[in-house]
């Protein structure tokens, strides 16, 4: 239940939260755990069969909490006991749904986040005025734009990952298979202060053009082109990630230059980031220089995604979102480039929209890092 | 991806979730990432933004995997892949909601997992013909029932468990912090084979009071008494799950009765299970065992939980659930008592029906086990 940030921030966000909610014209917002509910109380609550729900409803009464009872110690420590709203217990048994509606008011209409899951949705749905639909377009407008304390948050956990980037040669060595060296990487980054690595990629040789391939029982070798992609969340919540493409020892020229167009592609779309720039125009300019290069056919993803309390989060930068990006949002810059079953690349920076451009919080050197050959 | 299931099993799983589908004359069930997608075949997959899932039509055609195109490699190695199942991937900006009623044919009506989140159900239920409905009254008629390689599982996962509970007085001592002795043991869980500790709660004196608590800074002390609930997956994904409460030093008397009134408690709820009684009628002989103790009132949560793939799962050993269990269901019976700001104490073990009764599948010493002061 800890935070980094002042409880009164909490309130703040919960007013608004609920100031958007009457604007949109529904009785309330519906808060299970998850990035959300940590956004909106600072709570690192995880529940799943026994409803935890935040409600905040949209008429001005203050928000309270819905928790199963046996779990009620976990709350006097955090926010919501700070700010005074009301708690609502349940026990094993008894109907958590009807606290819910009670506190939101009925009949009701609300919106839920995106994180609960269909076990709890179903039930409220059928007592609600009409099927809830997505908080997500309304608290997307408070948790997008970050606020100075998250953004120092982000860039300490850029630079902590950038720390674990640096001291790659240590672990990445021919003779050693991806798994081991995802471990060594996977407690580096606990060392260099994550609360815990949430994903570690070593992608080696065909591995690497899997975008998603985690780790392998393969053994790295001489030659081999490897992706790297790593990162998790600071003990406030706020995470890493970030990607570097590295060499087992000198690598083929003509894959040396793909990599070098893709250097070039990722910065280009770094440098188009600023305010009032759509998220589809940043995700084309990264394309538009792979095709120049001839290689936009292999890049099969999208440019890169928002960060924050969550990995993976709005504003995503994909052909189609047409959102112009403001100040204070974060998100990934990461094209790729996979030949299937042969080798594949990418080159991730998180960047924070300024007044003027962007702050990279990665800092690294982002071409194709060749480490000696054993 | 890996199962210790042969991918047979997982073929017959199918067929038997799309009969029961068709019988509650729904067009399929739609299962995304969690237990219900491992149970039907055997996948690990994670995702949340990015739409993952089987769509299992009821007339008859094969089930079908809806996945993102990147994380397609993922996949080559499953009974997804073995079963020769229809694998529809698609790419960032496209309509995955789109493939998913396709697979199932329009107008649809649909059961979903209870895993899956808000994100994916409030658009996929705007397509639907209907509101989605829980797949869990049909899929739990599958997976409440354990087949002998699932017994043996749970087997195995109790066998582990009770081994760290065997070693507690290495790690268990005065003047170690909770949060110490807890690192401890989950280390152990996983030297003694588990995949990962999924939770370990180490609630000592006051913190012993509150089911929920899992670890402190509190510094536990000669005369404490100390309650040890602690888990997680094989790397089959089945779970252990038991608690055992100790004392550090000999026991003040009168803690003592009331514990032995516990382990007397859990004996006799244990005693009851055989197939044809109903959960809520060994929930009621815990607390009927503790009423004639005079401890009743200090019971404050259900005398249990199904496990399996999930930790907690159907069916639940609680007030008004009248499911008259059968051979093959696993259960945890864990009746507790918490004076709340003093101490609590709780005894979980697993248990599986059988023709006649039930297995045991933890078998530490229940009462409460005095550890050496220091």
């Amino acid at each position: 239940m800890s935070s980094v940030l002042d409880p009164s921030v909490f309130g703040r966000r919960l007013e608004r939260a609920a100031s958007l909610a009457a604007g949109a014209g529904l009785a309330g917002l519906l808060v299970t755990p998850g990035a959300d509910l940590r956004y909106l109380v600072g709570s690192e609550a995880e529940s799943f069969e026994r409803l935890t729900c935040l409600v905040i409803p949209a008429d001005g009464r203050p928000a309270s909490l819905v928790v199963p009872h046996l779990e009620l110690g976990a709350w006097r420590t955090g926010a919501v006991t700070t700010l005074g709203l009301p708690v609502l217990d349940w026990i094993d048994g008894a109907d958590p749904y009807a606290l819910v509606l009670d506190a939101l008011g009925t009949p009701a209409t609300a919106a839920v986040t995106d994180a609960m899951p269909a076990l709890h949705l179903i039930p409220l749905n059928t007592r609600l005025a009409a099927p809830a639909v997505s908080a997500t377009p309304l608290l997307s407008q408070l948790w997008m734009r970050k606020d100075e304390s998250e953004i120092a948050q982000l860039r300490e956990a850029g630079a902590a990952i950038d720390r674990v980037h640096a001291g790659m040669a240590r672990w990445l060595r021919a003779g050693r298979t991806e798994r081991e060296v995802g471990a060594d990487i996977a407690s580096a980054i606990v060392a260099e202060g994550h609360a815990r690595a949430d994903f570690v990629i070593v992608g080696s040789g065909p591995n690497g053009a899997d975008p998603h391939h985690e780790v392998s029982d393969r053994v790295i070798n001489n030659g081999d082109i490897v992706v790297v992609d790593i990162g998790g969340p600071l003990p406030s919540g706020y995470n890493s990630d970030c990607t570097r493409t590295y060499s087992i020892g000198a690598p083929d020229p003509a894959i040396a230059a793909q990599i070098a167009a893709l250097e070039e592609a990722q910065a280009s779309a770094v440098a188009a980031v600023r305010p009032g720039i759509s998220a589809e125009a940043i995700d084309a300019r990264a394309r538009e220089s792979l095709r120049r290069a001839g290689l936009e056919e292999f890049f099969t993803h999208r440019t890169g995604h928002g960060i924050g309390l969550s990995v993976h989060e709005a504003p995503y930068i994909v052909a189609g979102n047409t959102l112009a990006v403001e100040p204070g949002m974060a998100f990934s810059v990461e094209p790729g480039i996979y030949h299937a079953g042969e080798w594949g690349a990418r080159i991730e920076d998180i960047v924070v929209v300024t007044a003027d451009g962007c702050e990279r919080l990665n800092n690294q050197p982002h071409g194709l890092t060749v480490l000696p050959a054993t």
